[in-house]
């Protein structure tokens, strides 16, 4: 069975996932970091990238720091280094990601950002299907969900759920 | 009566109005054409950056062309200059916008983009509304819907509607 890859992010009206690579993982609504955390908890293994995972860490709770595999992408890694019985830092340049999942063989891979993993998924097609919540914001500034020269992608939405009073909505696209 | 703003977009699943400003604005479903030509049909007056009007005359008819006023916002015009009975051509940093619509007596107002005219609409306070539709692709590169320092804007979701089978869907925005 090969690993299906998932990718959850959350942004804007005006599609930013963050004002920029220091801001929080932290300013969605209550619902969609429920939302998140189920998702979490779903998965055998999440992806982040370096930044993202510190400044992701700070919002987990022990028990999901402890608990998932989470694969840190960052091209300061020679090749790969396992900092911890959970942390695998990976240079997704040196390495081939896609055999060293199925090697350590993780079926459920969450990827949680920011945009250069998102956008480096998508161009290794890595990625099976997107949750995307949209909160009814604008940032202006800020990094956007997929950036830079990527492969033609188009997905089918699965399913719409509106998340709360507000408005925030969660979209459920597959790679078509 | 104050004149009602409505912004009219459509973006990918990245946040992206188009892959950069000379892209036709053609891209998107049948169904989200549809809805802006009705739109179009339905306001008094359409406000559209100059380079936008260059690259969305070729898909409006003869008939949209000549029954709507479009109101085109330029750097280069000194003031502002009619260049024909519809259409007037108009620097927003020399004049006051909202009055010059109230004069003109228009009561419903398209905003029809690019990225700059809409951060400008938001900067200034001229945007009730929102309609935007998601289509279910990505493009990597490309302009984004809202771009520059905003103030902070919040929104109130009105209405979803899916558009087709594909998953392209209809937001409805209000600002709060």
């Amino acid at each position: 069975m090969t690993p299906k890859f998932t990718a959850v992010a959350v942004m804007t009206i005006d599609g930013k996932i963050a004002k920029n690579s220091h801001h929080n993982v932290n300013w969605s609504s209550a619902e969609d970091k429920a939302f998140l955390r189920q998702q979490i908890a779903k998965h055998d293994a999440i992806i982040v990238g370096r930044n993202t995972f510190e400044v992701a860490k700070k919002a987990l709770t022990k028990k999901e720091y402890a608990t998932r595999n989470y694969i840190v992408l960052t091209r300061s890694a020679k090749t790969f280094k396992k900092q911890s019985r959970q942390v695998l830092y990976l240079n997704p340049q040196k390495i081939d990601l896609k055999k060293t999942i199925e090697k350590l063989g993780y079926k459920k891979v969450c990827i949680l950002g920011g945009t250069q993993t998102y956008s480096l998924m998508l161009r290794k097609n890595l990625l099976d299907e997107i949750f995307l919540t949209v909160e009814p914001l604008v940032f202006g500034t800020g990094l956007t969900f997929f950036e830079g020269n990527l492969p033609a992608a188009k997905f089918k939405l699965i399913s719409i759920k509106k998340l709360n009073h507000q408005g925030a909505i969660l979209l459920h696209y597959q790679k078509i």
